[in-house]
């Protein structure tokens, strides 16, 4: 008998894990599988990085970094910050983290205790449960479809009890690609601000957005009820680096910085030059946008035109689709069925907390997406014959 | 006010920061610093693991590994655990990690629960005792002066208690360099196994042996209760790549692999390549391990020939130097008046809980560390005269 973390019992294997051992098996068949479940961007790193970086690990030392990271890519953070919100952020207020995932985990280890409640809006990315589950506290998720999947102060001050700490928000969100309205955002600060709350805000998608711009939860008045996560696995596709960052207040940093050290010492130094090079020589990441949102427009619109009911995403690289009218099967079965039939490989609904929908991955070209879609399609027609 | 992790205000900014800040003052003055304070290997790394992981670079994705990391890199160090220790170690039985750091932060979060005890013999490395107060557990000290360093089973069962989880160890020791005879290993492992313990054993300075050979704490008939730490960090230098392995029982891991994967996803897969090469070409370490013993060697008969007491390194990279009969201050305040005076830095022993002990480390070139000896010689020579 292992004497482990009885919290650990109540953490499962991912349900994405699931459909991605199942899809397995179907690779290399005769109909060639269409895998869109995993939120990986297919659009190559940026040449300039790969080589900038290769001219770094041969002439410098590759030694322990800075605590809290790099001082010149902390810098380089605060510069961008600055042109693009006109915010002021010291270096003393950044932590250079192993990707986005150690940035939500130092987090929510420097504020979450036992017992506290951690509020998130449906649909929910479904890493941040398992966290919160580890330090002992509750996730409860909020229902916000009546309002588009975007979270409004009326719809939290519902769920705020004297034991909630913190909400987490990811917008733009994975999987439904929704943003947050700068009026949403202000209220919501506003009433965080008055309650004394935390904001975990993830916005490792802040750099896709497809309509207006995007509303970052860091603001001035606000920066100690905010700690802001981010990264660049999805804006520069450096997933395999591990590589992002954490903003948050001087004094909270303070706290941020002894779980961090302890919990991993720092990130690579060879990501940390490779993230400084992405800010500096890759800021404009336009024309990859640009593919995302066509691609999110292409298979909108494909889907609508069959009376699918879908999300329209405004950001990120996702589309939440439902399966409302569609099917009685459950998420996981509707994906297994799917996978099975048309060798289509989506998420299941039910990973992030809504078992009416599915997610697709918006990572592949814009041809193999459509034919992805007419599967589909076609699949739901048989089945409604059926 | 802050609302955070009140466990947090317990942690304390380490002494050897305090040290090493104190260091810049003296930079660039007309006697030089010799800094002896950091635990980092001045030895180079090997060239062609660079090479090697920039020709990769340029050919692959660089996207997420697998859970857990790479399988090749796993199967390597499944073969090299065979080849040393001839044990059958699987690839679901290693995770690859973010230096041994996260290893000892994942382990100890899976393991510790608020209300354990932990115990580890003195002297000790200062990255324990914050991952154990944030788990809600204590670290207790066992006193092991009686048998110069070296934990025995008897010695622990002076300590063990009903709360008693883990015993954390660390052979080759940092800071005292002293290793673990195999029949005290044996003991150990027994008892441990016999009262349903756990061993956290920390190898990260395993290929660093000045005689004999390196007693694993991994052995066959007691892997259900041994947790591995190590990495590359000290055997190839590769500090700033953070990348490291733990080695647990199949069933264990499978509760590691969580803690891990919600924590940081996977390490770098660029620094995973870089681990994979070192241990392919560069298993052969002895050349560095002889410079290395040069160095404890020239230190310690330079030390004792002035009747100084000190403990003779059987391994690691560092030499601990007992202040008893040398002076009356406390170990902080001698470090820094010998930086003041000498311009010699060291971390003092309080930073391993023995404050009447000063850490060397072996990271210079003999000539500048015999330098950095006479200074301090002529320093205590001086304040015996005061």
């Amino acid at each position: 008998m292992l004497k482990v973390n009885p919290n650990l019992d109540k953490i499962e294997i991912s349900v994405i894990r699931k459909i991605a051992e199942a899809c397995r098996e179907y690779e290399g068949g005769e109909k060639p599988l269409i895998n869109l479940t995993i939120g990986e961007p297919d659009l190559p790193q940026p040449k300039i990085i790969i080589d900038e970086t290769i001219g770094y690990m041969k002439d410098a030392k590759l030694g322990y970094p800075q605590l809290g990271g790099m001082i010149e890519l902390r810098e380089e953070i605060g510069r961008y910050y600055k042109e693009k919100y006109n915010l002021n952020i010291e270096p003393d207020e950044i932590i250079i983290t192993v990707g986005s995932t150690e940035g939500l985990s130092t987090a929510i280890k420097t504020i979450i205790m036992p017992g506290d409640e951690v509020l998130t809006p449906l649909p929910v990315y479904p890493g941040y449960e398992p966290l919160i589950t580890l330090a002992g506290a509750k996730l409860i998720k909020m229902d916000t479809s009546s309002d588009n999947f975007e979270l409004t102060v009326d719809v939290l001050k519902k769920y705020v009890t004297p034991q909630t700490k913190a909400i987490i928000l990811n917008y733009p969100s994975n999987p439904s690609g929704i943003t947050i309205s700068r009026k949403n955002r202000d209220e919501i600060l506003k009433f965080v601000k008055e309650n004394h709350l935390y904001i975990i805000s993830d916005e490792v998608y802040s750099e896709i957005i497809f309509e207006g711009e995007h509303n970052s939860f860091l603001q001035d008045g606000y920066r100690e009820n905010v700690i802001l996560i981010n990264g660049f696995s999805k804006s520069h596709s450096l997933t395999g680096w591990r590589i992002g960052y954490i903003i948050a207040s001087k004094k909270m940093r303070e706290y941020l910085v002894k779980v961090h050290q302890y919990a991993v010492t720092s990130a690579s130094i060879i990501s940390q030059k490779g993230a400084l090079i992405a800010l500096k020589e890759c800021k404009d990441i336009s024309s990859q946008v640009e593919i995302y949102k066509k691609r999110a427009e292409s298979v909108y619109k494909k889907l609508k035109e069959k009376q699918i009911s879908v999300i329209k995403p405004k950001g990120a690289i996702y589309i939440f689709v439902s399966l409302d009218g569609i099917t009685k099967l459950n998420s996981l079965d509707f994906a297994k069925s799917l996978l099975e039939e048309e060798r289509v490989a989506v998420v299941p609904g039910i990973a992030f907390g809504m078992d009416n929908y599915i997610r697709i991955s918006l990572v592949k070209d814009e041809e193999i997406l459509n034919e992805a879609i007419d599967r589909f399609i076609n699949f739901v027609n048989k089945k409604d014959r059926e």
